[in-house]
């Protein structure tokens, strides 16, 4: 790759390492950040230094935040004795978006996954257990159903019965609007499963 | 979006303009950014910076370049009397790793186009009748094979014509190694076109 200068090859290597972006897409990335004005690259970068000086994890619920404690923490309008666990932010988000979920969330920042070395203590569960010496009722585990999720949903349910706290998971099934001729064996099984009286 | 910190949205929001990136990716791109080391992110960070700073156009062809003459304009194994012109430096980065092309190039940065409002004085044409003042014995068009680089070949070669330097453009047909059933009808009639004695 000498058929650029050194200062492109650099700025191609750098967007290439972000996930998703291969070297076609880090190429037309890199040149389209060139062919931008100049105040334009300055607020690029500028809102990448000010998320990372600024952002840090909730002490309570380990989202990220830009305060100590973040609002859904602090709100006196949700219900504390209620925490959702799950994988990270955009999955807290996702919950949030419907509007309908009146608890608080645990924010594990990734899942059991032997495979790619992470283990229980690489991810925030001893912070989960922490949470219970306090008023909650139930703790509801709403971590993806990936193999890595559902061992993460096992494990976290093994490890909290025994305090006595209720444990419940979001059920599987076939998605709303979702056809079922589309529709994988497992998930399907898992709806069969998971079938409620009418 | 107020699920997250202003300075996450922020940053969501810069990744979101970059070209082929959509929201999804976007947040993907943003929280990734927030998990990376800092040393990393400022690895990055530095990355455009420096290129923006450092990278200019060669006063000779209008790549992109960190020096004032592009090292294939200062080459003298290179043949100055040969000029292909090209719509971006990606483009002329195609032919270089070819590694058999032996004439210099001229970089347009972008082509004619009505329907975005780009017209002739918009691109480095003026710069290319320029040059051709000097002792150039043939420019070869390689604009790409759209209604916008065609339009753009038959501009340069009508602009060109009067002064008496050749012109010419590079072949469209069948790629090499493409097979026919799946190459669309107004290539394999330019391939029928462009067909050569054997």
């Amino acid at each position: 790759m000498d058929y650029y200068s050194k200062y492109i090859n650099k700025l191609i290597e750098e967007f290439a390492k972000l996930p998703g972006v291969g070297t076609k897409s880090a190429q037309r990335l890199a040149f389209h950040m060139l062919n931008m004005p100049d105040e334009q690259v300055k607020a690029f970068t500028d809102s990448i230094i000010k998320a990372k000086s600024n952002v840090r994890y909730c002490k309570s619920c380990y989202t990220l935040t830009d305060e100590e404690i973040c609002p859904i923490c602090r709100s006196d309008k949700r219900d504390h004795s209620l925490i959702m666990v799950v994988e990270n932010t955009r999955d807290l988000a996702a919950y949030e978006k419907t509007g309908k979920y009146e608890g608080v969330y645990h924010v594990l920042h990734g899942a059991i996954s032997p495979a790619l070395g992470i283990g229980p203590n690489d991810i925030r569960l001893k912070e989960l257990i922490e949470r219970l010496r306090g008023d909650v009722k139930e703790v509801i585990i709403s971590t993806n159903s990936s193999v890595e999720g559902e061992a993460t949903a096992l494990y976290i349910s093994k490890l909290i019965k025994p305090s006595g706290v209720k444990v419940s998971r979001i059920a599987s099934g076939v998605p709303v609007g979702g056809d079922l001729e589309y529709i994988d064996e497992i998930t399907l099984l898992r709806a069969l499963e998971g079938r409620t009286d009418m």
